[in-house]
């Protein structure tokens, strides 16, 4: 159960004093306090833990200081999206808005190798007028004698360049706690040119305790990549764990499932769960196709099939896009096969950009038709 | 290999004898006829079995009724897409034209139960343009006390419906070689009102002796479902089964994969399959979104998650579309809770036809970029 | 729910016509009888299909011709182990028995290829007593320009190579109802030398029509193989389908399942489902280790991953065992590299002989100790 | 490549000296010395990187200081078993003994609850002569919300207890570099009393920052689970990351695989890879009968599945078995329903006592017959 107090309700008035003792005189029941700092507000957020079966939604929403009481289901008491629940999705970070109603694209490199493709990458970037990019320092490899990322070294060229070229935000993976401080370190000496949206991936899925200092911090959102053999409702509980320890910018990202019935793909491309996340979670949703598709193979109209699945997520809503770009795949130190080239750049763009409008205008058809049909019990299941 | 005779060539002629006669001394050589009757002309294409690898292309070639020889990769010798192989794809069948290029949406019901409920889904694919339409009348069931369809009784009816609503092509399961039989009976005693293209089920993709009987028939084209627990090798192998029997008028539909990674969805939707369906095969690709799905859950902004798989197949290329509709789903005896309603046809359509225009679009797009940037060898697998 | 009459009530007779009449006034009740035909009596099962929530199991079982009265679960009425469920399991078949608590070894060729090979596989078979076999003369192949079994004709010389070896079954594939048909006139042809149990393969498991065309008959008894593509659940509702058309007689085998997690087995081996469905049902279970691992590879010590998986079902109680032997797997036809050679078979059978002893030596000792501590409430689950 | 140096030959002699000169001029090669400390001598195998295949084995192998040199697969290089490969398996840890060819007990509690529940599970190990347990202080749960385990706190009393019932290992799970340090120092405090193997979870299999962390101490053995959604080679590439940074003290354990082909077992059951590990190679192999079943479901007669699927891993010879117990499992906090009663103790090891028993014999009825039957050509495969 979910307490949101009104917003003019500050902590440590007697409006939230008066909530507070009200709520600690029910038994077995303890309290988690969140407050959302946005622009022109903080919200004050009070999640009830324990057994709220027993209290009265109404009772509480008569006490003063209290807006709406929200019962939360089971599962992503945080994340989630519940019944009668109309807060906001999305957030802003270093001036780029993430919602589950915008698209941002993030093409860029796998893995950092040379700064002369970092700089190739991020000049055509500029030239194309994208504010963000993918740029992976540090690289999980299922072999561990195969290259594992520059690390530390390599991030303060990294970001001086995205300086240079006005990159807003990157997406980098991190796998350890140590990444994360070696980044914010890495910042701060170059004089934060950039902004880091930190990625976990595929294989941290499940990697609790990095999750939990992943949470802890508020500085970077968090890009969070669902576990490859797992179902979908375990990747929301492991999201989760973020948001508990109090780090709400999440993006949740579709990266395709390891099993042998996507191949000849590398992965079984999963981009039909971006509606399902929308509507179970208020997270935006980022797609991968370059690790889905993890080849360059084409249809015979000459249409990659990494763009093919690009344009599948986005008609569906995606809000953001992962691309592995390369200015010479042939000397990609990880994934080169699967790149896109830099003269593709705006090719991949205008693509993307097709989709965006198909996907507009159906949800401007859908409202008018929801508008002259109102859904009613006649329709199963609606 | 198969050897392509010119145009003109006819079957006993003297080029046409001398190629047989040629092709009879080669040792360990098999050959097979096969007759393709088009509109205007028949061509004859001569399938070599055995070990190929001896003979010599341009030899064969420089015969006088030879056209082209193709060198066909181990599998699917006849519905495969060989190098160089720039046969055409598609057929036509009572009035409809399938292949690689179009789309037909075959909207109708899964099971076929009362006549007021069949006649009401067609009277609105008339009221909506629509030629075709999908009626189950032999429904595998996976409990054996479930119902399994009206069979044989409920024929005549439907296609004296199906005639009085011009439905020109009805997608009809068959699970018994009798089923074949049953249907051209029942088309004949009626008149042939309409007609019908024989469904494959996912069930029965690996049914080899069903599928050579329906193979070995040419009147009716066949819709081969994706089995759904096997690779999509596996799968297209056993499309073969039906061309090697002599039916090439084949389209393959991709009806979503068992596996517990796509839930919430009833099967794990494989729509970033068509294009490479139409890469390694000449064959149409259909999508199933309903049995993809099978609910009526809905995104936020009010999109039925079966119109999202369903955009997602078209903006990607797909040329037929399945889908279930019911005059009153609550009353549906098999899969009701996934049918749309009648008076969802029209947006249904409208979607479909925005997503097939925004596919036009990107099929433009990349001709245009292809002629100004021909794929070199620094595309990395292109 | 199954009404089951008293061993001396005759179909026909005044206790027999009461029950009947009895049932047929109920309200969306109806009734299907079955008779089981034993060695000593006929015993005659009534089932109730439809809502039978309303009726009293204890009023039906005062009627003077009921012996008892069992409530079926919902799923396997005919083929479940439901509650209070005390019916036999099992049958006999030309001399062998088939049930839970026995074990008979099919060892044997996969395909039949030459008479000299079928000969020196039973001669070899009879040396060590050994009255089953498998002998594949329909093949399921997945290329369809693959060798697809010598079919009908190579059935008479096979059954009478049986006969002279003293061969009692025979477990044969059958893909199409004509199987049936001419395995049924070879064995009238050649005078009855052997018997043979149909195999329903795992390509086969949802083609109801086949299932129901095998039910149909009672001549022969059914090795039903597991599907590899779906649940066990689905499984043993497609056997289902089989008992509901009349045949009992089934042994449900376990070939292993796809997915690339076997790996680098060729389908990853689910023997431990073996106590499963021995809970599930009353069918006899058997294991296919040939299929489920597909080659010849041996541990450090030099034991066969072949015989490891067969000692792992053995010890765990599987009642047959279909393995896969040839006198010269390089010439085989058909999967060649898992084949056993016949100098094996003796190592083989007494591998399994040994994991048997462990298995009923655990029975006793489960047997002892359930004694001494009957399950009580403190157990969880039990 | 692997330079395996004389047992006299110490770090910093001529010979010693020589070979690393020989080396260091090889083009393209990096070498890492690996010191195997023994008990009663220090083995140095020196291993090489990089482009081996210009090397020459007998000119190195001719060498002054040189025992023999091994040529390594791709794939693990160090946990491998590669061709004429007869370095011994295993290691000992405070007087256990783990090595392919023996075969440990783990029974005990998946997660620490009370001081009181941990005496009772210890004294009746001690009782039954069990100087091996499980005991989870750090428990990963898929809900961010559930019981996470006691943590460091437990530490202190745990280890005194194990020391007072004589318990000599303790494998328990750490999902956290610290929780090393946590389980070093707990010990220091405590005086030693116990020896613990560090257990890396299957959600961790691919944490790879936690493997190098782990694999980088020399201090505690590790008991390294397949990952649950990949294959078994990225699980073995895995368990190279620990030898890779130096720690080859490593059992493997099976766990099931997550996949709703296995239902109702709560995982697919994977011990036919026991032997499948050992050939590929030199770790002792641990099965995971608890998990991988989840229930205390038995068959008709009585057998416990959690107890059939232990006699399936030991009758193919794995190494070690972990059980959950509980001495009150309605009153566990996690997993209680699979676990056994303290009461099963001694039917539990008398069952793995059979089917060891069971292996046995197998093992040397192979060794006889291939004795008598060397392998040959004849045999394909083998």
């Amino acid at each position: 159960m979910i307490v949101i107090l009104k917003s003019d309700v500050k902590e440590g008035s007697p409006e939230y004093q008066d909530v507070i003792a009200f709520l600690q005189t029910r038994p077995g029941i303890t309290t988690r306090v969140h407050k959302e700092v946005g622009a022109l507000q903080t919200l004050i957020e009070i999640y009830l833990i324990g057994n709220t079966a027993g209290l009265d939604k109404m009772e509480i929403e008569s006490l003063a200081g209290v807006e709406r009481v929200v019962r939360v289901s089971e599962e992503y008491r945080i994340i989630g999206r519940h019944k009668d629940d109309s807060r906001p999705t999305g957030f802003d970070y270093n001036g780029v808005r993430f919602d589950q109603d915008n698209l941002n694209v993030f093409a860029g490199l796998c893995a950092v190798d040379t700064p002369e493709h970092v700089e190739a990458m991020m000049r055509t970037l500029k030239e194309f007028g994208q504010p963000c990019t993918r740029m992976g320092a540090y690289k999980p490899r299922t072999n561990p004698y195969a290259f594992q990322g520059h690390g530390a070294k390599c991030l303060p060229w990294v970001f001086e360049l995205a300086g240079k070229y006005g990159i807003k935000v990157i997406a980098m993976e991190v796998t350890h706690d140590s990444h994360v401080d070696e980044i914010r370190q890495s910042l701060a000496d170059t004089g934060q040119p950039t902004g880091v949206m930190l990625q976990i991936g595929t294989r941290n899925t499940q990697n609790f305790e990095l999750l939990k200092i992943v949470g802890r911090q508020h500085e970077f959102p968090v890009l969070f990549k669902r576990g490859f053999g797992i179902t979908l409702e375990e990747s929301l509980n492991a999201a989760e764990y973020l948001a508990s320890e109090g780090n709400r910018k999440i993006v949740f990202a579709l990266r395709g499932m390891k099993t042998n019935l996507g191949d000849p793909h590398r992965n079984f491309v999963d981009f039909a769960h971006v509606p399902v996340i929308k509507r179970l979670t208020r997270m935006p949703v980022c797609i991968d196709p370059s690790h889905s598709v993890g080849s360059r193979e084409r249809d015979p109209s000459g249409i990659l099939d990494v763009m093919h699945v690009t344009a599948q997520g986005v008609i569906a809503g995606a809000n953001m896009v992962l691309a592995d770009f390369h200015p010479a795949p042939e000397k990609a130190l990880v994934d080169g096969p699967q790149a896109l080239l830099l003269r593709e750049l705006p090719l991949f763009l205008e693509d993307v950009a097709i989709a965006r409008e198909a996907y507009e205008k159906r949800r401007n058809l859908v409202k008018t038709f929801t508008s002259q049909h109102p859904p009613t019990q006649t329709a199963v299941g609606s």
